[in-house]
């Protein structure tokens, strides 16, 4: 997980996810992880923000096109997580699927 | 602050506010929560979701058209917090606005 996103260029395309988690770890950190790596890995991806407390998670990715956001969705080891996420890891999630149309950000 | 959002119908509209902290509270736990309250209360408010950890924060606000959210941005107590924001409460942000084209949930 990084910082924030400084240095794209709109339009681009965001996927928030919003989940709230079950007790316990039950692998989850583990395939987090392993999902973050894969992500950064496909083509078209540009960056990942992320942030948790005992309420809500919100993670949110940042894409080039609709078509890279599918692609990634279809991964094999991907769909295994996201049944693993429905299975044990997610109590609920909303995801959405957004086209950025302007940015802008503050450097203090 | 509420969980995740179930019931829109897209299109709408996300406002990504994804920000780094300063040191210590300096009155931001309070403005916080007037800035939740107001915003709440504009026309066209859908809803709210947000997250913060040691390293993030990600609040995402929905809205029913770009005209509201530039009518929040420019709401005058709204104005004076943001100034407060760049002084004293935010190492940086980023703020993206952006259209929901899709979305779906999962109950467990």
């Amino acid at each position: 997980m990084s910082g924030t996103v400084k240095t794209l260029k709109p339009p681009y395309y965001a996927v928030i996810f919003t989940s709230q988690r079950t007790d316990g770890d039950n692998g989850y950190g583990n395939m987090a992880k392993k999902m973050v790596d894969l992500a950064s890995k496909q083509s078209g991806f540009l960056e990942m923000e992320s942030a948790r407390d005992d309420q809500l998670g919100i993670t949110v990715s940042y894409w080039e096109s609709l078509e890279t956001i599918k692609s990634w969705k279809e991964n094999l080891a991907h769909k295994v997580a996201q049944e693993k996420g429905k299975s044990e890891w997610y109590k609920n999630y909303s995801v959405r699927i957004c086209r950025v149309e302007r940015d802008y950000s503050f450097e203090g």
